[in-house]
């Protein structure tokens, strides 16, 4: 079950700049809770650190405990961009989540996190 | 014969949070009112939901039933962006549709929905 | 409803050259019999002309009729090919129609016509 | 000979929105006034209409009618735009007209109007 | 866990010809037996059906068993195969299982079925 | 008017070697004899020289001839290639012609002359 | 030797309109000062004309005066665009020059001009 | 050991003009200090000099002493920012860092240097 | 230092089937012996397995001893053929090794062992 | 002038194999004897060797010694085919010689030597 504990971090060398990192999942899957079938999408991360980085084997962890999850495309997008924002507290974080076609068509969503902005979603 | 009733939507679960929605849908096919001839086309819309989101079968419904609807390229993207936009309600929306060539020339019709300025269109 | 009565045909001006001639017909639909949903493909005929060339209006025409037929991918192929096979009376053709995803798979069936080997499908 | 007088129009039925039309033409031929070879290129106009809209069939043809035109790229291309301009008298219009290589080197031509700077090119 | 059982196929309506069928899966994914890992491929079927055809829908759902199945690239293509063999019995069949980089390394593994050549794999 | 007279030829400085050119000519334009409207192609040559090889400036201005000449795409794609093989006498020599979509269909043709045949075509 | 003297113009006839030429060669060539290693590049040119534009061909001849010049990257960029400048007396100009790999390193300067800021480079 | 003395440069001959400088390294390689398995990826400087150009041969140097040097991709794409800035002294730079694959996840750092900031990094 | 030893391989659970394995390396890296500058390759492997497969994790540490190993490019590709072929002896291996730009040339060396023909290399 | 006495080579040292190395030269240029303007292409040679290799830096002196030699594009073509397999003696060799558009028109050249054939080409 996912679970934002799995997510390990370690100190950003650098915490004065303003840098980014992005980071490209093409191999996540998860389950339509209303067919039962299999979902599956890329997931990219763009996010400035504050004091913390994500550590990149723990993500992939955490990310394929979705494996077995029935989820909405909307609603695990946010869902892992909470997730991580609770555990980085970054500067700021864009999740693009595009999923392959189902019936002909294909979605992305986009959402992000911005500090001065104190979004929290719901 | 296309009607707006067909879409229906789900309570988006985040509507704190100003994120985007792409759906992209290759398959749209009407009929040109002057040659009678089919015409073929890819739709992308992008928006912000509100309350709502569309769910996607009942979109991928109402887009079929333009199937052999006689229609003009500008009219049918401004009349589905109408539909969607009394629907949804969203914050904002766009729609892209790019439709295959005639005689050598190709079109693609662009229009936008933004709360704010309280477009309708006509 | 498809009928080959409606493909024409024009005199080949160069019937002692073996020489082929590829055409591809990207706006394919038909109706799957199952679902009801459209189905869309793109249809390539490669073939070696005898006394009769097919004539490219009518092929576009004859295919069009297939608009609302309720047919599957297999069966769909080799009728055309049938079909275009008793009206030109090539030395050989092919064709090849690729179908776009249905629920994440894509399917393309391919079908040959060679007048030495009296090849009647069925 | 070109003539503006060619280029039909029909009704903005949505002229309340601000939109835009693609219109991408790549069969665009002229003729070379210096050496009386002929020029190839690719035009695309980008409008948003106010009260009309192209008719892409005349458009067609009008732009045929400069088949055997001698013309350089810089001045086909403004008194193109001039020409959609005074027939359609848009919001604002973007061409761009891009030759194919001669002598290695490839020209594209970029010109816009938009209304409220009254721009009349020459 | 998967069962070739649950294939099913229809008729073949022209088996006279000897015609193929290619179909793509890109979103085959079991798990890696060493390391737990998922892995994650596309499958090329590529035969010439005898008396049936496999039927779409059950061979999604015969791929899909494979999900949380830990195998060997080289050994789940060859059972694939196997399977689709026993029940298609086809007059020959491809299988290309083309898996995402791991550790930098990316691996295809290709086998063959020919009904003259009464291969039975193992 | 086209005429082959217009087509140049310069000596094959290395007769003894089997080697082959090929000449690509996108900007071939001609006119449907049955619409008047302009067709564009491109024309891909690809032959073996015996004692002659093509001059490249009086294969474009023989190209050129066809600009306001009526004639489909089979018959012209036969005739340049029995021009050619008049004026050049090659060991052998193919031509793949392929023009732009017309009503959403490609045409390419294909026709070959290898001298052992003693293929006139007609 | 390269001589701005080289670079010809013809009068704008559009000078009340701000519009853009760009114009692409990439068949540019001079030679490393340090190695005597021949250098291959692209130069992309995009102006605005105030009074006049650049004729092609002398544009050409002036690009082939490098041929056996001995100049670093950055140096040439910026001579070319003071060249141009000070021949055509554009209102604003850009040349992007794109140079191909040398010990798997690639480099591309680009160097602006507008008349406004008055820039003379040195 | 990587060390930025180095990095040798020569003096901006247009010192005057802010002009942009583009270097793209594909071949940088380290090791990652947790695994000891090399690491690879591409390096785009971009950067507008002040008095100094960075001199290309010794660049490739400074980057190739990183060959057997542990570091994380965050660390080392900052830290040769850090060195580059400090020997060129420029107006601004900027260094994007793609990495290749690893566990099917993709990173790219982006780091940026502006004089005006001061920004110093950590 | 390379070692052919460092190769471990895994029973062929199919030996009866004629089937292909293709292993693409895009991460290969020596050092030049003349220059003692690093090269960069892709290694594809593509070979038939008789009783044993190479197993993917040894192979990659195989072919990062390499690292700063001085060797050309020929002969680095035939010793690392005849490694594989050594420990696997397979039924057959082709191994094609991409080498990146030198100087504006880039090299590709392809080797292949079929069992039958008794080749040593040597 | 060019000068086959230019190219050097070094000894196979895996004769007994009959394996091929593919060397792409994308920056050839020469001169048109009949325009004097400078012509550009890309050569690639596959050969198998016998004794001897190319060694590569000799190889570009010797193509770049053709920078400002006047010669067509099927001469030169095989006269570089001629003095590679003078000086290496291959067990056989191909050219591939394409060069950019002329006058809106591509040319590629290819010539083959083979040993047994005892081709020696005039």
């Amino acid at each position: 079950m996912p679970d934002r504990g799995r997510i390990e971090t370690f100190d950003n060398q650098y915490p004065a700049r303003d840098y980014t990192i992005e980071i490209v999942c093409p191999e996540f899957t998860s389950v339509c809770p209303k067919t039962g079938q299999p979902d599956f999408g890329t997931l990219t991360f763009t996010y400035t650190p504050a004091a913390k980085c994500v550590e990149l084997k723990s993500l992939k962890l955490y990310l394929q405990s979705f494996r077995n999850e029935g989820t909405f495309y909307e609603n695990v997008t946010n869902r892992i961009l909470d997730d991580l924002v609770a555990v980085l507290e970054p500067r700021r974080m864009r999740l693009v989540a595009s999923f392959t076609p189902r019936g002909g068509i294909t979605t992305t969503v986009t959402a992000e996190f911005a500090r001065s902005t104190g979004d929290s979603g719901r």
